[in-house]
């Protein structure tokens, strides 16, 4: 052990005060979660050594800065266990007793799962299998910046059966990530029933050494083996490591330690004493142990080797971009251009990208930029896991793969929408309109699952200049997760190179003095309601066309300014599910101002075809709009 | 090999004949991707090999009856390799060249992914790693009915980074699925970039070992060692098998043969001719082989050991359960009591929960029917895969979790509407009423991702009684996916033991001659709406009140029919987020009838802290309909 050249006295009373530290810990989990009469004392229990030696001993930081960018990061993937992270800035001197009591109150920033509200935070958690793949996007935006702070991962053996880890657990060999450690907390027992090797811990071992990690196995409760391990960890040469610790669940509370049917009970207020009498007999060194006989200060972290300088990018302005009225080109690999255009105008960018480079045209990023490139292969949920922790390191990331596939990642999208991460998601394949490809390609619910997030946007251009522009508003947007949605087929061009788009706009493409309707329209079906157009308008029928680049936020004053001058009727038409899509949130846009909405979108299963066979199969091109709009003049 | 009894001259015939049957099918698929001009060929001329072993050696079954219960089941998780099942059931009979020839058109069953329209697919992928979480739950059936069928996965290597791989291994070795083989088709190349351990072999052996997987590595263009390792695989004694099979992408063709870029890439039509020369000296003793000289006979299925009866209990009955009036129970709880008692009429009925029994109470059902009931862990895609399964092989799945960790199986759950599959899910804890566990366990998002799903059914009852009969209607739905929203509180009962639910359905439970507007509420809110409703009573404002707890379907008719007489004005009111919810469902289905719809929901990110106080927060209590009503009506 590296700290033995301290002395073994020094040694002695460092291993006390770690002991002491995880006891107050205990107590002050014990606490909180009884005043708050819920959460998760058991849990807390277990991990308490290991979080004590993490914080007092294995981490360089500096409690008084948390926005320094070498400290070391820690995520607590197991969020159930909040108390122990709260009572750890406690012991730190970040938070009070009075704060502690606190917890899970309203109006406290100490909720019952990490959220970013307490700024120590380092990622919202509590779907369990998702901090690992953060601390992926860490590690690695960390070797971006040459920082050597190390992430740690404190994870529970139970979440360990989510797939999420093993994608995580992958990627982190793949990139040979030696500034990433983990520690499971191996306590045995799940919510409601054994975790799935129970105290094997070789079964653990053996499945993250297959991954190519470096597994330490250690004695969760025994200080120095977690001290030891911690060093180990801390020097390893080309590979993660994984620290395995044997504990026990509600260690120290007799009649709840290492017992089935504790999870998330917290103890009654009025047991806490005895409970307490019961820590003192468990722990008698460590009652009289006197705190300040251990002048602990925390290591702070060195100073990056270079000047280290954050990129703040803002307000990105891309070059201007010509592409030529009807120029056909996919809105996809617009994307890819824009994109990669960011990345020359700040570092900060990072793409990733779901083993479908080439269709998503993420490659372009790669071909310009490649070591900010970042090959995910097929593993949806820790590549959103992955961006969530580049954000959090200070990058602009951006995400693709094929919509449908986007699906794959909800819970993780979901998570990052509580942590508030500034993530920039595309989804190329968009709707029937793909083809031949079939129903498990077609993107027709990203819709409405994006815009099912609080502070997302979600936006959907037609053509290549609005795609170019909008991917340059998402760089600048801060508030949430920004959804692009493009297009497998080329469309043609139609808006100006000098055309201006916004977050929140629209753009009235066709307006006449009178308009019979408005129909609505984005992405594929615009083309189809152009297509419309011309039909009706030899029919003698005007109607306006909007293209609704921007579903969320959706301009509700233009769109009703519209329909209003157009004889009070919309025709929506979108190349996706009608629930959640644009067609219901036009009409709850237009609520109360007696507009007849119809609503044209995707009804029932798809098939292999032609795309327009498709189009016209779904009753979304341009006859089916035809047919709307004379159904709704009758 | 077993077959060696056959004796020398017989072997080899046979192998010369799996060699042409392998020969066949990398034509037809070259032929039927270059017809379509779209397609997979070179992932099909990989596996090839593998799939003539296993239809004209390996698998036991009837292909004049695809619905013998003991056939065993063959699924294609990696499903872009679509043409390659096609030309297997050609070359078995029971598909024609023709049919082959019409592959990946608008008229055809012969999707570019597999779908349920063919009749002998079974199961519907093209999202990768989903197939060995299906096959995990066609094992457990069989063991459920003592049938003694094997279920055959055939997964692509770049599909192996998906983390649902890795909790269906981990469950298929918990429940010692010896039943259960799978076969990797390693050939090296993913769409855009080399596979994660390209052709290293070893790495995959090693990491299936760790999950528990007894694993052979071989040849996959080796007849013999394909025989050979599949006859070993059927006589597993208690381990799932996982055939390592390296293997060149494109095999055959010279110019795309473990070649880079040819992934999802037809050949020319006019190119084939140069090709099918260039497969006639690749293969020369095959092409000159004669098949009539071995007579293949397909292995017909053993009989059942005993007399198998599939059990259809299409109109399940629940016995009469009285529940007192005011009496307060969790949804959730009366969901668990009612799926038990399902489980006493019917043995097909199955419960799934990932590790949250105690939460959901599918612990009741387990109490009931511990053999029926399937502890899937903290891995909710399996979960969902799994239920897939066990719905194909005429079981009635139940699958529980929380609310909001339903968006983890979410991709599974889009594939699983895709496939037709009658899978019955059930999400606790919805909405902001679960308190002070925070925003990472409150389902917000739910209604509106199931809702999103081609033939979908979402339930949402507010009480005992409603929950009870409309998990009754569950067991009886086929024609799609069914989603119950259950609370984690305890809800008064409203209703009399006698009433009637229905999907598609409401319940108008409280209107008067002159009601000034229309409160529409689900779940929890109903209870905010009935207290709103004594205290606009009490200033002289009476409302009509609808328990929607039918979702999807929603019945309009009656909604405007309510609306029309109560000054129409709605206010819905929901614990989810306004987008994809019951607001804009309600508003969407009364859009065109000049109906005011004002909908209370949340809009923006909750926290942790007491029920009511989220509920105020949220403005979706009484005091916030209320409100709502009043500024409607002035």
């Amino acid at each position: 052990m590296m700290v033995y050249t301290l002395g073994y006295i020094v040694v002695n009373t460092l291993k006390k005060f770690l002991e002491k530290k995880a006891y107050n810990m205990r107590l002050s989990s014990l606490m909180m979660t009884s005043l708050a009469e819920s959460g998760h004392p058991t849990s807390c229990l277990s991990a308490a050594d290991i979080v004590s030696v993490l914080f007092f001993y294995a981490m360089h930081y500096d409690p008084q800065s948390p926005i320094n960018p070498n400290n070391d990061r820690f995520i607590l993937s197991k969020g159930h266990a909040s108390p122990l992270l709260y009572a750890a800035w406690k012991e730190v001197g970040v938070l009070t007793d009075d704060d502690l009591r606190t917890y899970r109150d309203f109006d406290s920033v100490l909720e019952g799962h990490p959220t970013m509200r307490f700024s120590h935070t380092e990622a919202a958690t509590g779907a369990l299998g998702i901090g690992l793949s953060i601390g992926v996007g860490m590690a690695l935006s960390a070797r971006l910046d040459k920082l050597d702070f190390r992430t740690y991962v404190l994870l529970g053996d139970s979440e360990i059966a989510e797939g999420a880890i093993w994608e995580a657990a992958e990627l982190a060999h793949y990139y040979k990530l030696n500034n990433l450690i983990g520690i499971v907390d191996v306590n045995r027992l799940g919510q409601s029933t054994q975790a799935l090797h129970g105290h094997h811990l070789q079964r653990y071992e053996k499945k993250f050494e297959a991954f190519g990690w470096k597994t330490i196995v250690i004695d969760g409760h025994d200080i120095s083996q977690i001290m030891d391990a911690l060093d180990k960890a801390r020097n390893s040469k080309d590979l993660p490591v994984m620290i395995i610790a044997k504990t026990y669940k509600g260690y120290g509370v007799k009649s709840a330690e290492n017992k089935m049917g504790f999870h998330g009970k917290a103890f009654k207020k009025e047991d806490l004493n005895l409970i307490f009498k019961e820590f003192e007999k468990k722990f008698p060194t460590v009652v009289g142990f006197d705190e300040a006989t251990y002048s602990w200060k925390p290591k702070k972290p060195e100073k990056p080797s270079y000047e280290y300088e954050e990129n703040i990018c803002s307000s990105l302005v891309l070059p201007v971009r010509t592409y030529e009225i009807g120029q056909k080109i996919p809105t996809r690999k617009v994307y890819g251009e824009a994109v990669s255009k960011l990345g020359n105008l700040c570092k900060s960018v990072v793409s990733l990208d779901a083993e479908v480079k080439n269709s998503t045209f993420a490659e372009i990023f790669e071909k310009n930029h490649p070591e900010r490139f970042f090959q995910c292969f097929i593993a949806e949920q820790n590549m959103i896991g992955m961006a969530v922790g580049f954000d959090q390191r200070g990058k602009i990331p951006f995400a693709s793969t094929f919509g449908a596939f986007m699906t794959r990642g909800h819970d993780q999208i979901r998570m990052a929408a509580i942590g508030q991460a500034n993530l920039r998601l595309v989804g190329s394949h968009a709707g029937v309109s793909i083809g031949q490809d079939g129903p498990s390609q077609m993107a027709l619910e990203d819709i409405a699952m994006m815009r099912c997030l609080p502070g997302s946007v979600v936006l959907y251009p037609c053509d290549a200049i609005s795609t170019y522009r909008l991917v340059e508003q998402m760089s600048r947007y801060t508030n949430g997760i920004t959804y692009l949605r493009t297009t497998r087929k080329a469309t043609p061009v139609i808006y100006d190179t000098n055309q201006k788009f916004q977050i929140g706009g629209c753009n009235v493409l066709i307006q006449n003095s009178y308009d019979k309707a408005c129909v609505i329209a984005a992405g594929i079906t615009l083309f189809e309601a152009l297509k419309a157009y011309e039909v009706l308008k030899n029919e003698g029928i005007t109607v306006s066309i909007i293209d609704l680049y921007s579903v969320k936020p959706l301009n509700r004053e233009k769109v009703i300014e519209v329909a209003k001058a157009s004889g009070n009727k919309i025709v929506t038409v979108e190349d996706h599910y009608l629930q959640g899509g644009i067609g219901e949130a036009i009409t709850r846009a237009v609520s109360g101002e007696c507009i007849d909405v119809a609503c044209l979108g995707v009804t029932s299963l798809p098939r292999s075809g032609r795309p327009d066979e498709l189009l016209a199969w779904a009753k979304i091109d341009s006859a089916a709009i035809v047919h709307q709009v004379k159904a709704l003049l009758a």
